[in-house]
């Protein structure tokens, strides 16, 4: 029997009337992180392929400077900021991740949380009030949908994210509780992204794009545009159309007072995260064996979804490596690390890669949880050893420390930014201090 | 078993070497007559509600003047003519229709051919070719999903017509084989529309957006965006995730020799076609029972979709009123018609109406067909009629003709564009004779 709750109007409510004074300190915290790190990737790949392929499609619009683009000088106009932002934030399969629904809720919520702020001109509290309530409400409306929406062949991040980016984009413009309604009609009707683009630049454009139209939806909604009631757990709702299961209570139960986005996860591996315990699991054996000698076998005992999402065999480009299990093997045991120089196109071809990766052998066991491995490697001269990992690092129990995800945003951030890169890093984690998010964006933007 | 088909690419060939020369006369009829419906409804709604909310939004993003709406003075941004051109054309309910699909091929396909012609400065023969391929590939991906993709919840018109509208603008933009593959992945990626927003302006926007998005889709692919090889068949594309049921086969049998398009239908009834039998049936009733008299009781046989789609009893809105068969059943016996007059905010609640729509009673019979009828009417004096409406006006049995196509599309388009209503509608059916689309988009515009 269906539930009979309001849900949408429940998120509007939650979305109008919540307050940064209210928010755990906690929930602030995890907030914080996730504007940190997304915005250093969006500056990290400030002049990667897919934000230049974007970015010259936006040229022949001749948009108007209305919005920044991180890492960059060019400001375009307020719908394709978040565009390129968004891919940029997502195009390294480096940022965040909401285990419990695989949703990266930073990518496509703060690229809209940030343009909405920069457009009205809003504090860096205000923008990080936006991005807590945008986050929530699409973390838990991932939660709702049930791993049966993943298991569909839904990209959840592009799927929800349209939904928090929208709510975040319309407490900036500061919607009506039926106009957040609206909003999140615009963005349940236009929620989507396929699984089938994972490993090429369209992936990235998923979160472009549902910040981009979460955007456009508040816009739309401030604008008088008119919506359902229930878009997402009417009939025919978000919810219904795009899952075979639904639970409404899990969306909205304690709405307020647990936090979703304090599970959210951040990635010390720049790959689809549920490889990251095997990474952990192949560091950890170079202290037992030796890299420099042959590799006889490798076999990954891991969670039947590894293969699901990081079954290529044989990549053939560094985008398709970061969804290669085999590649994680072999260049974290190789190299001990699993940095985005890990995942260029010359590692995807590398011979001494390519060697490894062809004795990885993979055992789906749906015993284990998608955050343990049991990593086994075998050597050529006889020798052989076992690591366990359990939890793999930068999961909700062996989360990054502030200092480990400081180490990131300058890896990422420095080659764009140079010596300003410190003064990036510092604005980012104190965002909710700034009495203007143009602080933080003229600290994304490189010397001239 | 699943067919191993290369859907997608076999589309890509089909749109990159199709040649206008090599269209059949029927096809080309087909294409001028969809373009000429939809170009009308977009002029016809450019004081919408929806439209000047959509309009709003385009000026707080002061976007240069690139593209043209349709009935107003006003040029936009290239990526922002089509959004609003296609809402225009869909607001009314008043589009073609290909029966199979139910897909409104004209409101998204339309549009981004039209501004990706004004933005390269295209011929009318060649705007009108990328419409036939556009929408040859969205009827065919929509047939191939089956009923189920429809039944499970989807608006196809939002999701294939995404498809569609790619490829006529990267028809447009000169694409190759390989990028348009990439354009028809970045389109299915986002394809989407929630039934859940029939009745509300949110409908309008699946169309606007899968314009915008198809001509923005094409513009990445033309930049050097990557996409994946298999978006429409691979395991995680399109038809898998968005239907239960996939017939590769029927997408993409016979592909140039026979063509879908010729099956599109136009509307004499401003409502949702299935209830459009209803209509017919009311109205010629009128010859037999007298409407002025009291309606005891209507009884309406008919196809189960009419109740899913057209299910709302008590109507409080003019557009609400466009998905009540019971409104339809009223307006049509009243009054002899079902023009957007008939569906305006005040009929909604006229009390004259309210009356007979609390007397119709619907019959769901799965034996009928989706344009078949049976209406019977009895009135408070005694008097009874039945009539059977074996295929309703519009239906590809008993096509609209050209005469009355004209005559509709001036009752759409004469509010607007006054005197010069004639030279437009004239221009709209032989666009295949202008040597450039501006003549056609001049004639669209009103006198100042």
């Amino acid at each position: 029997m269906k539930q009979n709750i309001d849900v949408t109007r429940q998120f509007a409510e939650f979305a109008a009337r919540g307050s940064f004074e209210d928010l755990p300190d906690s929930t602030v915290d995890a907030g914080r992180r996730t504007v940190a790190n997304a915005l250093a990737l969006s500056v990290g790949a400030a002049k990667h392929p897919a934000v230049e392929s974007a970015l010259a499609t936006v040229r022949v619009l001749e948009t108007e400077p209305q919005a920044s683009i991180l890492g960059r000088a060019e400001r375009v106009g307020a719908m394709w900021a978040p565009l390129i932002n968004g891919i940029g934030a997502h195009v390294e399969d480096f940022d965040d991740t909401h285990l419990d629904t695989v949703i990266h809720p930073g990518a496509p919520i703060v690229p809209a949380a940030l343009a909405a702020a920069e457009l009205v001109g809003a504090s860096g509290r205000d923008m990080l009030a936006a991005l807590v309530f945008g986050a929530e409400t699409a973390l838990r409306i991932g939660r709702g949908m049930g791993p049966g929406h993943f298991d569909r062949g839904w990209h959840v991040t592009g799927t929800a994210g349209h939904l928090g980016a929208a709510v975040a984009a319309g407490r900036l413009l500061d919607l009506s509780e039926e106009e957040l309604i609206v909003a999140i009609g615009l963005a349940s009707t236009q929620a989507a992204g396929l699984q089938e683009a994972l490993g090429t630049m369209t992936k990235s454009l998923h979160p472009g794009k549902a910040a981009s139209d979460g955007l456009e939806a508040a816009l739309l909604a401030l604008e008088g545009f008119t919506g359902p009631a229930r878009p997402i757990e009417g009939r025919r709702g978000l919810a219904e159309v795009a899952s075979p299961e639904q639970d409404y209570q899990k969306m909205v139960c304690a709405l307020g007072d647990s936090w979703e986005l304090e599970k959210n996860t951040f990635k010390p591996y720049a790959c689809g995260i549920v490889s990251h315990p095997v990474i952990d699991g192949a560091i950890m054996l170079r202290g037992k064996l030796d890299p420099d000698s042959e590799v006889a076998e490798a076999v990954l005992r891991v969670n039947p979804v590894v293969l699901d999402v990081m079954g290529v065999k044989e990549p053939q480009s560094g985008l398709q490596s970061k969804f290669s299990v085999y590649h994680c093997l072999a260049v974290g045991f190789l190299y001990g690390a699993a940095g985005p120089a890990q995942f260029e196109e010359s590692q995807a071809r590398a011979p001494r890669v390519v060697d490894v990766r062809e004795k990885v052998r993979v055992e789906p066991d749906s015993e284990l949880a998608r955050d343990e491995a049991h990593v086994t490697i075998r050597m050529s001269d006889g020798a052989g050893a076992q690591q366990h990992i359990e939890h793999a690092t930068g999961s909700a129990e062996s989360p990054m420390t502030n200092a480990q995800l400081k180490e990131k945003m300058r890896l990422v951030a420095e080659p764009i930014l140079g010596s300003r890169v410190d003064a990036f890093v510092d604005n980012a984690l104190k965002v909710h201090e700034l009495d203007s998010v143009d602080i933080l964006l003229d600290a994304a933007r490189p010397k001239k």
